[in-house]
C-alpha cells in the first residue's frame, strides 16, 4: 500500500448558460464547444503528466458527465467505472435558476446578488413546489429520496450532501489505494476543497476553482494535504481563476 | 409491480475495423462516423417510441460504451447509472485479432474461417502469452482476475461469462421492476439471446443481430418471452441482418 493517496478534481468547462451569464444550478445545460475543448485540454494534460485512475465520480448533470467522458476519451480510459450522484450536483440556485446574472444584479443590487452567490449560509429565494425547475417533479431525480431534494441551497447545504457522499463512497476507495477522479461543479468541488484544506466559510468563498483544469491532491494516510497543484499552464490557470471571480457584476 | 419485465439490447454500430473487414474481438477500436450515426438513430427510435430505462450495462470496449453514450444522449438520459464489464465484451478472437477476414479466408479457406466464426465450441488459434493482444498484459483488463481472462474464445466461452453476469447482475434488477438497457457486441448479445429464446448452438449461430437497432424483449414473471421486436424501420433492419451474415466471405 502506497504511503499517499491520489485524488484529482476537475470542474466542467463552459456551459451554454455560463456563456449566456444565466444562473444555472441544476438546470441540465450542455457544454459549449469551448467547454468541450477545455475538458479535452484537461484530459490531455493528465495523460501527458502520466496520471491514471481506478474509479471516477461525477454529478447527474450532463455538463459534468460530458466533461468526464471527454477527459476519459483523451486518456483512453473510457472503460473505467463511473459513479453518478446528485450529491455532486452544482449548488441548487432556487428561483434564480434561469435568470441573467447581470439583470438580477441590476434588479436586486450587486450586493444582494453577491450575498446569494457568495455567502455560506444564505439561500436564494426557494422554488415553488411543482415549478418545472423543482427537482421533485423532474424525471432526472426520480430515484432520489424526495425529502433529500432541495428547493434552493446555500453553499452550506451543498457541503452537507457532497461531503457525506465523499466520506461514504470516495474515502474508502482512496484508503484502499484507488486513484480517484471527480468531475463536478464550482460549488460541489468547493465543498470538498473546504474540507480537504480545513478552510473557514469565509475562506472557501474566496476560492475560485478554474474550469477544465485538473486539480491534483496528494494526501498522507492521516488525510493531511502533502501536495496540491493544478495540472496545466500556470498563466492560463491564473487567467481562468480571475475570469470566474469577475462573474456576477452588473457590467 | 408490473406483470412483465422490459429489457432492450443494442449492438454497437460500425467500428473502424468492421469497415476494414478485420477480426476485432477485444481490440479496442472506436466507432466510425457511420457507427455513431447508427447509434444516434437507435437512440432516437427508442425516444420516439417512448422507451425509458433505469439502469444500463455495457462492455469495457469503447465501441459499445460510445454507442451507449450516444443512445443516452439522444434519449436525454446520460444521468442513468451505467455498469461496464468485461463479461459483455465481444468474443475474444485469439490470434486472428487484427487479421483481414477475406485474407484469412483465402489463406485458410472459407470453410475454416466459417468454423472459427460460426462454430459454437471451436476456438480460433490462441494468442501467445505476453502478445500485445493478450488481455493479461493490457492495462484495460488489469482489474479482472487473471485466471478468468482468455487467450482465445469460442462462442460457448462467451456464453459462459456473459450469461452468469446477466444472471447475477441484470436478472435481479429486472425482477425488481427496473427497465434495463444493454449495449454490447454481436456475440455477447448472441449469448443472451440464446438463453432468452432457448436456442440450440446450431440455432444461435444462424441469428444475426443487426447493428445499432434496439431489440426490445418483454418477459413475463416466469421468464417467458411475451414480446420481442426490433425498434426501427423493418426494411432497414432486414438489410442490416443480411449485411452481417455476408461478412467473412473471400470476396
Amino acid at each position: 500500500m502506497a504511503d499517499t493517496m491520489s485524488l484529482v478534481l476537475i470542474r466542467h468547462g463552459e456551459s451554454e448558460w455560463n456563456k449566456l451569464n444565466l444562473f444555472t444550478g441544476w438546470t441540465d445545460v450542455d457544454l459549449t464547444e469551448a467547454g468541450r475543448a477545455e475538458a479535452a485540454a484537461g484530459g490531455k494534460a493528465l495523460r501527458e503528466q502520466g496520471f491514471d485512475f481506478d474509479v471516477c465520480h461525477t454529478s447527474m448533470l450532463k455538463r459534468a458527465i460530458h466533461t468526464l467522458d471527454i477527459v476519459l476519451d483523451e486518456m483512453d480510459r473510457v472503460w473505467l467505472p463511473v459513479h453518478k450522484t446528485w450529491c455532486l450536483n452544482e449548488r441548487h440556485y432556487g428561483a434564480l435558476q434561469g435568470l441573467n446574472k447581470a439583470d438580477t444584479a441590476r434588479e436586486h443590487g450587486e450586493d444582494q446578488v453577491l450575498i446569494w452567490r457568495r455567502s455560506f449560509d444564505v439561500r436564494p429565494p426557494a422554488l415553488e413546489p411543482g415549478d418545472e425547475r423543482d427537482p421533485h417533479v423532474q424525471e432526472q431525480f426520480r430515484d432520489v429520496p424526495r425529502d433529500l431534494l432541495p428547493y434552493t441551497e446555500c453553499l452550506d447545504d451543498t457541503v452537507r450532501r457532497a461531503w457525506p457522499y465523499f466520506e461514504e463512497n470516495v474515502r474508502p476507495e482512496l484508503e484502499a489505494g484507488k486513484r480517484v477522479l471527480i468531475a463536478a461543479h464550482g460549488n460541489s468541488l468547493r465543498a470538498l476543497v473546504m474540507k480537504f484544506d480545513g478552510l473557514t466559510p469565509d475562506e472557501i468563498l474566496k476560492v475560485n476553482i478554474p474550469t477544465g483544469v485538473p486539480l491534483a491532491y496528494t494526501f498522507d494516510r492521516e488525510w493531511n494535504v502533502v501536495d496540491k497543484h493544478y495540472i496545466g499552464d500556470p498563466a492560463t490557470i491564473e487567467a481562468k481563476i480571475n475570469a470566474v471571480a469577475n462573474q456576477g457584476k452588473a457590467k
